[in-house]
């Protein structure tokens, strides 16, 4: 079901969110506390930003908790907004291509959850990835399906509104199809600058998502900014995180969180 | 562009033709002579046909030359049919899944050549792909959709018609689009009782296919049935190798070998 | 710390008891259940004996549990006799090389376990293994090591001499250091026609062992014969399995498993 | 028998030196232009320096050419010092253990060339590394155990002569057991501040060395200062680059270039 982590803030190692944590992302890959896959160790992906637009991208098919590369680019790589995401595939291969985050020119996503009967709808669903981004589809997942579908639908220009449209006609066509499966996310979006974080679920049984202020390991006169989404709580220490509803966007903009409804 | 080879006959171990020849697939891989592309090193594949109806399937991303997995898998494998590429990547990514061969039920496929403007055409073709098929697409190469779009034409039933109407669609799909890029194949098809070659390109510019009777290192009374369809010749005994013409079909069957026009 | 299993008997295909078993190696991988690592998720192995005198050796460093080319060579695979490892690193990184099994000539060796101080002792170790087996090291692992340091003592002639030879080695040098880390074993040996199990540590605290008689799925008239032995039990049918205890030798030999003293 | 480039200067993207160039450093790992092994495949990596006073290590065992991480990692990461490699292996395994540079706290290390004798001659070389270095053997080339062996000698405080001590001991060995095959090095080292290259073989033979100014895209008036090391220039502008002689030490110290004999 994978777990995933976004940053934006002052510009810091990688290392210091995904490995440098109690329950830190990597620990989350071998052992993840609030996902009924314990295990998410089919793959990983960080999208960094640094002094381009677009991000840097890094993926590979090991597992992330004994992955030396990974290791070494978060101990030596800084960033102000940076993305990342340990897979458990729930059907499709492992491939780097099908590792997240997704990137389109300055866009980056990733997703936790599933579109359910995916190998019965996926016809139907890239059928609706339009011209401008079909050629983009690098791999075979539902959720990179969905972030072409978002951007077919505007997310450029209206990135709440890209999303919503995308879930709006995969939701039909599940209803469409009878379907028994539910269509579930828990998903980051980033232009570079800004984070839209999303929880939603047909069945209202959303992956859980959570923001908050874990602990840089940094003298830190305004610790109290929120500056990370996540799957999970990094720490146990619950003045530092907040549970995000059924059917929330959260939007970090200007070094502030917004919450608000999706639908 | 890739190198291949396809082996009917005696049960033999498979590294008899993958490694012990003097231009072995193996050596082509690191230096192929009768390819533009002289390094074919981005992945390769094995489908060899044993005790199941199913052949079993071992592919790869790294270069077949120092692949150890392939060495011992050639060493102690036997089968008396299988088929066997080495891939030079026309642009699609480095995965397993868009290695060669690729199967489908008791059906394995691979090609070497391309379909030209792949990026710009491929949403239509992958469209005209039927939903029996569609979620059998594994990886994202032109390769695949090729062989999914003779399944979805009747290559199950008829595969000579099935391979010749997909090829048919996608060179009307290149015109009408005003293609200056050419389709070429050279490709393989079998159910594991015969063997289908195939050379053609719409600008007669196919990719080398030769067929013939390599040393197969045993004492051999019969050593002149053929039994090898391949890229390239695996020596330099022109007693060995017969090159295949433009736009033709070879068919292995019942230990002998015809040729016929393809169009 | 690793999960293994050992089978002799009639030739099956290696899926009977890599997957198709309640707690398979394969699941073991993903979920052990008798050991304090729970994942086993960095590389595997496995070496079968066929027509060959030496063992066919496959070994990859993704996961177990979602690797394609596994999956295949178990399906088309049949052997009488074949070893299969899942590694949870103590520490050595993860390429193929330092996966299990180890083979030399006929042999093949795997192990669940460590060598106290390895990092600490590895020089010492290492420069025991006598000339003659030096140079096929290919990895950096204290179980490889260890089987090297077997073979220098004799293994070849004698295998239960050569292991407690090694391991007596091993232990002196922990006291020489005052070590505080123990030696644990629990590991396998294979000619191909025998197999030898080893149940040892220096603080009596050894990884769990057991032989017996798992369903192949067959109609098996003689299904008492014992044919695996193995880190843990493949189901929860209680007359299927006997525990190891500690400090023995289980010998796999002419159908019959006999147990022995190891010191 | 691998390429590799060292450089220094201004903070400059990887991609300029490793890309952006005619014969860039990745089109040498397809096609080498000055090497007996025109394919340079087996696996890659870079060390650079940043932040911190150890290098960021990235390495992998695919071939550099369509690696899709390295290029990101060359399109996002800037570095005033670095070093990179593409290895065709002279018979050690393919692992990311086995990849160059080599690192060691601050130091790293890389190598083209070979230790004749290899397999005949590891247990008595290796046997020469000191204890404080030996448990950082993560792999097994004859290029990492000429760096450790070099680290024993003293290399930490005079470079040079640890280099010097390394390949007389070596050659001696050579000698005694009536060697063959030659030693050939053509290598680097730094510290992140300075770089030293050496050219050096047994038989005079050594693989080739060019130190230069290649054209780094921008708008340079000093763009006469020399800041590339390599093992083949990078361009056919004969002005941009220099041949090293055979047993010289090339020294980047200062901003500045100066060569003096090995031996």
């Amino acid at each position: 079901m994978c777990r995933w982590m976004a940053y934006a803030g002052e510009k810091i190692y990688l290392e210091n969110l995904l490995f440098l944590q109690k329950n830190s992302l990597i620990s989350q890959s071998l052992k993840a506390i609030k996902s009924s896959f314990t295990t998410n160790g089919d793959g990983f992906g960080v999208a960094w930003y640094g002094g381009k637009k677009t991000p840097g991208l890094f993926k590979d098919v090991l597992p992330a908790w004994n992955d030396e590369n990974l290791r070494q680019l978060s101990q030596h790589v800084k960033s102000g907004l940076f993305l990342a995401h340990v897979r458990a595939t729930t059907g499709t291969s492992i491939s780097r291509a099908n590792c997240h985050p997704y990137t389109y020119g300055k866009w980056s996503f990733m997703h936790n959850g599933q579109i359910g009967h995916w190998q019965l709808l996926r016809r139907d669903i890239e059928s609706m990835i339009s011209k401008d981004y079909y050629h983009h589809r690098l791999g075979t997942t539902d959720s990179e399906a969905l972030f072409l579908l978002a951007l077919s639908y505007g997310l450029e220009k209206d990135p709440i509104g890209g999303i919503k449209k995308a879930l709006e006609k995969v939701i039909a066509l599940l209803e469409a199809n009878g379907a028994t499966e539910p269509l579930r996310l828990s998903a980051a979006l980033s232009d570079g600058k800004s984070i839209w974080a999303f929880r939603y679920s047909s069945d209202r049984q959303s992956p859980s998502l959570f923001y908050g202020t874990p602990d840089l390991h940094k003298k830190q006169a305004q610790s109290k900014i929120i500056n990370t989404i996540a799957s999970e709580p990094f720490d146990d220490d619950s003045d530092h995180w907040t549970s995000v509803g059924e059917s929330k966007v959260v939007l970090w903009k200007n070094k502030a969180v917004s919450i608000s409804p999706l639908f």
